[in-house]
């Protein structure tokens, strides 16, 4: 199975870079935020706020990483390719693919937790399965 | 009247700084939101969120600015002296001087407005009269 | 007088927001920093680092300052104009209007100043006249 | 073998959280970054400017990696424990534990090679064994 992915540019702006001239490594981890929303945005065709109310749900991280291939400098325009690797009963991972110029510079990944928003549970939100729906809109084939 | 003051060292981080070397600007405001927030934790004798309680109000920022006089570095020890400069019915203004080394970097002001947070109005928060208690709290002499 | 401007617009990110809900101010001023880098490269038909290179020369910052109007909230798309707002000799101001769904929600403003870049002074570098070359560029009447 | 360890507070800022009400994950990342430093300004009894003049040398990130365990929300006081958790002939291993509350938050390590700051190769920086002074330092057994 395959899934549905999006590609976006990102133009790296001064206040992203360090004084070595290079991306500060956390702002890479907001381009994987913002890009796993749009991912999903494309694919349910929805503001991620909408998705929230439908179906009554979220995605916390629980889990980020990445290897930091090349840098990238004040003015780069990356593309960072987005796509689900894998969907299990509650969880799912994305992979944030950026590359430069062509080549790879970063190579990075999130987990993420389907969780219930309203519940009775004085524990607070706890993870649920996550919707057909969402996993049928993020599937290719 | 004058008033409480709070004078607070922050270490300049690799990441506060641009491909210039220095600060980028940004990141001052931040010292600012978190000098302010300081200042009435010292003043108050609570944590903020249980002055957000305690008070059912909050300050929210309505103006900000500052001047940029001289850099600051990675790794430099800045002091940030903060303290309110004028208090109006619902509304007040903080100052912050940053030092570097002795030296004015940076003189930057705050306005924020005192706001109730529970209301029945359907417009949401309004601004409200800053409560004696807090001011009084804030004043020295 | 009149001046070239640029309008762009930006989504509001996941993590430019705060607890409360809507864009935490820092983020304002980088986009502010991101504009000011904008609008240049249009009126000049050049990258930043291009211009730094053709004019030896740089615009560091002096004054920042901003109203806070109405918050904008994650998810929304503000739009945001930017628009010299006077030259003098070897500084500028920059005009950076941000409306949110047709409503002005943040007005702000950036002084700065033009510097060489390359200089025999040991005390670094020193502000200096604005090239025509530049002015003429940002100029539309 | 045994390594130099450090602990520090961080008060999570009104800034780091995000409409959750939580720390927003990529500031977790600035915090392993400056833990670094101070790790082995700590070790070293320098600045990190002075180890980079002293041993000719840094140490760029190659890969980062978190595991979000429990959130931290505005006002919490996390500590920070970071050790190396490995030395190679030129990259080492950091684990960056942070508790809220005496309980596990994140679970975090980042990657860095060693690196030669001056060169004649045009190709730029280089991977280098790390110094053993540098090593010697860090060890505690």
């Amino acid at each position: 199975m395959t899934f549905f992915s999006n590609t976006r540019q990102v133009t790296v702006e001064w206040g992203h870079c360090d004084p070595a001239g290079i991306v500060f490594n956390p702002h890479f981890f907001e381009y994987f935020d913002a890009s796993t929303v749009l991912l999903f945005e494309k694919a349910l065709g929805m503001k991620k706020i909408d998705m929230m109310r439908t179906f009554d749900g979220d995605f916390p991280l629980v889990d980020a990483r990445a290897k930091f291939l090349m840098p990238a400098r004040f003015g780069d325009v990356v593309e960072i390719t987005s796509q689900i690797a894998e969907f299990k009963r509650s969880s799912f991972r994305v992979s944030h693919l950026i590359t430069n110029q062509g080549k790879l510079a970063v190579d990075g990944q999130e987990t993420r937790v389907w969780v219930g928003l309203n519940t009775e549970d004085p524990a607070g939100i706890k993870s649920r399965p996550i919707p057909d729906a969402i996993i049928n809109r993020l599937k290719t084939a």
